[in-house]
């Protein structure tokens, strides 16, 4: 039998984070006060946050420990497998290694569940009794609300109305796991109640639903707000599913030449690819690392370095990212999720500075890469992951077309399970292609040329 | 970190199924043909079946080699994960061990490719083109369906209409792995057509689909027959999960006291149970093994033992069972799957020789347990699981109130990704419990008095 797949035990679970900030010779500046534009201090960040987080948020150590209650929770899944996709590698014709590493087999069918345990525990020890949160199609508020059903905790999520209605079954699963689900714009809020004035019927999106978690939280002493991508935190908290693969490429006597992520905010990019910038950013190994994002969102190769609000209202942090402008509008028509209008600021200075790459894809050629990968490999991917196997198998072309063995390692962050709505219109031949207009970015970036520059 | 997951390498996948005709002490009389009621000759077989599956079907031999490409495709996800559920036993405060083989992490989320895997691969042998099959809600059609694209085969899916209609995921799963889906009755077959002409609103049942995929078939030189749980074939194919549950319950170091499996046709609950009844068979080891079915189709706790039809149309074969009749039509207000009239000749004649029990429940005990499930273990499972879930919950409650320290082992089916409108039900309140009334079951026995009795 060949070797297929590379699985760790348990107790080959890493022990510890990893925090890149401790190795990037640029940080970016610091997060700013929507109001006062000041720099965000302790005490504008515990409004919002537990201690725990906000010291990790800040933190600079290469090394943080992660407590035994969290290993025991994410020793229900983890470590999760890393597989060598000889079927797809035979379909391409392609002299290229390919490996991918499936995060699908969490409960919540993402890598979201790895930040989403940690921030529940860190919240419980420090005594929360909830915790308020946004999600577009609703991936991380089923992470989170598994999270906070694990450790007792309750959880209210704000889901972008157009989703709430037309994809109802990732709401079903948050509700199995015992969470409260608003339609945003709700009228719970006064963000949401000043969008539905504006428009009765406005179909909502993540940075109103956004907004709506971060005034609920910033309201209720009790209360404390997640988001489940863009921060420090979270990135870090992602990369024990990178320091698995790195273990796991050694099991497989390999070192990747290429790496790829799909990035929406930047968290399943970051969670694989960072523990192998290590040795990059110590000159150790020069491994190609790109962020794939979608033509109709995209916030590394067409936005702008800038500080930006992260949500609509203004109600959060103005940080600093690539952006498209917090004023921005997803279209609708765009079926793969990654639709946030900024990223992480620890990938946009890893950008910035030459150290990462970015490609953007459109959405026909993204779904085609999904069916040829389901075909193949038997998994149907989520259409974020998709992204990163468009990129993959481009990689995997250009191999082929060279004649080069490269090592290629990708990141298939989740299932598409909840997501064949979408599959059915690709088959039907209801999706189209689209690229953001320049008018739309240019006008969105107008909106906040007030802001400082980083 | 206290042991959870007992994994094993794709190097320890067993390189052998378990047939446990080999040890049976009566095996069940032999299939007759529907029209002339004579023991089933090879010959009739062979319009259904590919030669080495009806060599499989009569096999007398303990153990069968798995094939090379059976086991590479196997390795994409197998060995599964066993779990001991620690936060199932702590939420319910018992002493007793419980552990799940857990099958959801097949990419068509349950067992079913277990066997869908080795008929595609024996097809793809013999030179067939095409499979033709039936499905209810999806589950076994998906998994044929992954298994025909990955051997480069075309599947034709005969779908229950109602579930085609209301539960359109599982097919847009299946048209993703290439497969052809009809609703069934569907107007491309004789049955079909004669079932449209008696009432064209009919929803359809698994019989109707069945009859209707049996009959392309047979008239089609290029196409063979699928089934997806019964055949003794089939049962064996998923010993390898039982088989890798016996390794891994050796590394936890415990041996199961009682065992649980839901049971519909009995591929799940044969997979798991059948490799410890080797011990049992062989009087080394006594446990208490139980086929959990529901009580909306009570089949082998209020059936009678009898040879039946396994289909409505009266054209597949007639097979020693325990029955509730074929022409009986599970109730429609039953969310749960396993809907079948009859089970595994295999399983019947265990359960008539006192070798394993039965235990049957209601839907929302089924419920309330699987939402148990998921608050502490994580999962969503799917309702069929479920009824195993009730069942091993129940076994240790009893041990709780015994105050003894059981070992209870079940089979976690599938995720019930695909099944969320019937938690939506559930936790609308719209589910009702059924108990089939005996009026029913004495008025379907009625209809299959005049066939030979075993």
């Amino acid at each position: 039998m060949r070797p297929t797949k590379f699985l760790l035990t348990e107790r080959e679970l890493p022990t510890h984070w990893y925090n890149i900030q401790a190795d990037m010779k640029t940080l970016p500046g610091p997060g700013l006060h929507p109001q006062t534009l000041q720099p965000l201090t302790y005490d504008d960040m515990r409004v919002l946050l537990p201690h725990d987080l906000i010291v990790q948020e800040m933190c600079q150590d290469r090394w943080v420990p992660i407590p035994e209650e969290v290993m025991n929770i994410y020793a229900l899944w983890r470590p999760t497998p890393l597989i060598r996709a000889h079927r797809l590698e035979e379909a391409l014709g392609t002299p290229a290694h390919i490996y991918y590493k499936w995060e699908g087999t969490s409960p919540a069918g993402s890598h979201k569940p790895n930040t989403a345990i940690p921030i529940a525990y860190y919240n419980k020890v420090a005594g929360v009794k909830r915790i308020v949160t946004e999600t577009g199609a609703g991936q991380w508020g089923s992470a989170l609300s598994l999270a906070c059903n694990l450790f007792g905790l309750e959880c209210l999520v704000y889901m972008v109305k157009i989703s709430f209605e037309q994809k109802p079954f990732r709401k079903s699963l948050m509700q199995t796991w015992g969470a409260t689900v608003h339609a945003s714009p709700s009228t719970t809020t006064n963000s949401g109640r000043a969008m539905l004035e504006r428009d009765p019927n406005m179909p909502g999106s993540l940075s109103i639903a956004m907004s709506e978690a971060i005034e609920v939280a910033a309201t209720d002493p009790n209360s404390t707000y997640a988001l489940g991508s863009g921060l420090n935190h979270v990135l870090m908290h992602q990369t024990v599913l990178g320091l698995e693969a790195k273990k796991q490429m050694e099991m497989a006597g390999e070192y990747p030449d290429e790496i790829y992520g799909c990035c929406g905010g930047g968290s399943n990019f970051a969670g694989l690819s960072f523990p192998f910038l290590a040795d990059k950013l110590a000159g150790n190994t020069n491994p190609h690392v790109v962020a794939v994002e979608p033509a109709a969102c995209p916030t590394l190769t067409r936005g702008i370095y800038a500080y930006d609000h992260v949500d609509t209202a203004r109600v959060g942090p103005v940080i600093p990212m690539y952006t498209l402008g917090s004023g921005f509008v997803p279209a609708g028509i765009h079926a793969g999720g990654l639709r946030f209008h900024g990223d992480a600021p620890l990938v946009c200075q890893l950008y910035k500075d030459g150290v990462i790459g970015a490609e953007a894809y459109r959405q026909l050629e993204v779904f085609e890469a999904a069916v040829t990968f389901a075909r193949s490999e038997g998994i149907v991917p989520a259409p974020e992951s998709a992204h990163a196997i468009r990129a993959a198998v481009n990689a995997a072309l250009r191999a082929k077309e060279a004649g080069e063995q490269k090592v290629i390692l990708f990141s298939l962050s989740g299932h598409g399970n909840f997501d064949m709505v979408a599959y059915d219109k690709y088959f039907a031949g209801d999706l189209e292609d689209y690229t953001l207009p320049q008018e739309e970015i240019d006008r969105a970036l107008a909106e906040i040329a007030h802001l400082p520059k980083p």
